[in-house]
């Protein structure tokens, strides 16, 4: 990222990230927003619950950035001081506010729940901030200024926090600054490993203009090029991520897979849908996540039938009418099986196109012959059919994610 | 948490989580295992590929911890440049090192690939830190001491910083200093508001020792309240944190859903294993992720037989044998179609239980009647049988993880 951009940083608050109680979903959403509204987003920082600590973070933050974000440690429980410490960090001192009161009332009805004597203390805010509503929670959103710079203290709740942001404080945020344009553009490669690629792809990397940065990343299977550049004004700046996107194109050929940084589930559904095709899974090794992602799009039922989870021989053999013989002579996990999983379960269900996987996710199952990591995904439209081979990791979840990334793939290219 | 523990701090390097292109999950994973060999995390840092940042936070983490961790910009293509920066930095120089290049050769052979120009080049490490090999992966580990002070700088990929932190970092680091016992222990709460929960404990909470630090996290209808203890005699520390949790379960008798912080599928499984009983799911809205959470369980296949998930009514009619005239009647998501669905995927995949959901996940198909997020859900073990509608949110993703959540929590309370 080069200069002129105005610079973000965001502070979470709570000891739970860093204890590893959970992870921090927020800042990756966050940052996309941002980016969107043409702000940079220069540091992420977690801290706990301490006064002392998220007074010397935010001072820190002061010195670099424009606008400071704070996420969570504002609930009516004892271990959340960010309210306090903040308002006393400004000078200000806590005072009763009418206006929140009602809108916690409110919220709360909506729970079909009443105000308490802890859910009233929300309605407390620092005497001389901006109090912002928060229209889906109890926790009043507080922003202030400070010589020229903003600092804003919401919730860490996802959905209270998104709904902030979208509505009011990119807005407001939007208003108070000139912002350029930040501009993200992602060409999805298959079949090179990181390093074939950078090498496959040197002479047009070096010749990149210097206001436009490309980062890689792989990621189970694919590498994802990213294309950035800032600028007051998108137009050109697009035209020329655009025209670099058209020579890498020149050199990679059928090797890129996509344009945009668009989950395989969404292409699929996408194609499905413009198609008027349909959609069935059965599945072994993936134990429904298959299903799980192609259901995450708004929409799917569009195109989506169904899935047989045949976990055991006994659904394989008495729902998906896989031979018993088959089983006994190859293994569950074969190619014979997982074909007659794939064209049984389109049968069934009278479908297009599906899917079948069949596998060792691990840790246990594995043997000498058929080590743990070992799947077979098999996808079929209409009398085309498709079996591989593959052998993935050791690590049980990892080999789920995997098979569902590919067997995801060669349905695409199948349809 | 109190004094005389051993600090560390990490420092995340990388564009992608900045831009939001990825969630860091590392992190997480880091804490609960630094927690587990008594270090604590005082802060997580994410920045940009850039030197001059990276170099500041190092500083800065340095005045404040005893260890500082960092993950990811190692690879081998130019956006990368952890390596060249902390090496100029501790004023080393960066020379070939044969043992890093027969390693990386090794790594590659296993993937069935050969060293080229851009993978040779990570064998060149800084000429005087300790140099720690990456067994599965290609850019090696590297060590400094300052001040005595550990800087580690490790691979960002998920599983060699994983496998890397087990067998090397962690063992290393509690050779290098002496840490004291971290403990936590969770109790998980079910039927309360966070507010509710708060002022019925609060005697109990104001009574607590000053040793022991409480914490409230509210996760889709249950609320884990997490209580901790760092202290240089594990045993005692132990001991009066149970006590303190026998006070807390005489005040919340049966609210009270489990001692740990352990996933409900987990517990689901542990019930199920113990009983010799078997589970079978048939999925609506939950579309396989009912599935997915169950067999993301390592065993699951001693108790899980496999699931029909019926996007279409079709499935639900043709494979479930739902009657359509009851689909007709009162609509697929309705207490007669959801009950159907769990007797009978309990009866075609032979069970002891079942689950069965049906719901509007959203954004499309609500109606004035059945708004967005209404869904049914019925479990079902032997003849027993229990069904509930609820009404969540306008959130399709959330509307499938707090399903999925309940269902697992209303099959766990009749197993």
């Amino acid at each position: 990222m080069k200069t002129n951009s105005v610079k973000v940083e965001i502070i979470t608050i709570g000891d739970e990230i860093l204890i590893g109680q959970i992870v921090d979903t927020n800042s990756a959403w966050m940052a996309v927003e941002l980016n969107k509204a043409g702000f940079e987003l220069a540091q992420i920082t977690s801290v706990h619950d301490d006064a002392k600590h998220i007074i010397d973070s935010l001072e820190l933050a002061l010195t670099r950035a424009d606008v400071v974000l704070f996420t969570g440690g504002i609930g009516p429980t004892k271990d959340d001081i960010t309210k306090q410490t903040l308002s006393s960090y400004f000078g200000m001192s806590l005072i009763f506010s009418d206006e929140v009161y009602q809108n916690i009332e409110r919220v709360l009805i909506n729970r079909s729940r009443a105000v308490n004597e802890l859910t009233r203390t929300q309605a407390f805010v620092p005497d001389g901030c901006t109090v912002i509503q928060n229209t889906v929670g109890t926790a009043p959103i507080t922003w202030f200024e400070k010589e020229g710079k903003v600092i804003v203290s919401m919730p860490g709740v996802p959905n209270e926090m998104k709904h902030v942001m979208s509505t009011e404080i990119i807005p407001r945020l939007s208003q108070r600054f000139e912002t350029p344009s930040i501009i993200h553009k992602n060409v999805i490669v298959q079949g090179y490993p990181e390093s074939a690629l950078a090498m496959k792809i040197a002479d047009w990397e070096n010749a990149l203009p210097e206001d436009i940065h490309l980062a890689y990343l792989p990621n189970y299977g694919i590498i994802k090029l990213r294309l950035s550049g800032i600028s007051d004004d998108p137009l050109p700046m697009e035209f020329s991520i655009n025209q670099q996107i058209a020579g890498l194109t020149e050199i990679l050929g059928d090797a890129i897979v996509a344009f945009d940084d668009v989950p395989v589930e969404n292409m699929i559904g996408n194609l499905l849908a413009a198609k008027g095709m349909t959609l069935a899974t059965a599945e072994s090794c993936t134990g429904g996540h298959i299903a799980h992602k192609i259901t995450s799009v708004s929409g799917s039922s569009d195109y989506f039938k169904g899935s047989v989870i045949a976990y055991s021989n006994e659904v394989k053999i008495n729902v998906l009418n896989v031979t018993a013989d088959d089983i006994e002579q190859y293994g569950a996990v074969s190619k014979e099986v997982v074909e007659q999983m794939a064209v049984n379960i389109r049968r069934l269900l009278k479908t297009d196109v599906a899917i079948a996987t069949s596998g060792i996710a691990g840790p246990g199952g594995g043997t000498t012959e058929k080590p743990v990591g070992t799947v077979w995904i098999s996808v079929c439209s209409g009398s085309e059919i498709v079996t591989k081979m593959f052998k993935f990791g050791n690590v049980r979840l990892q080999n789920i994610e995997r098979t569902t990334q590919t067997a995801l793939l060669m349905l695409k290219e199948i349809i």
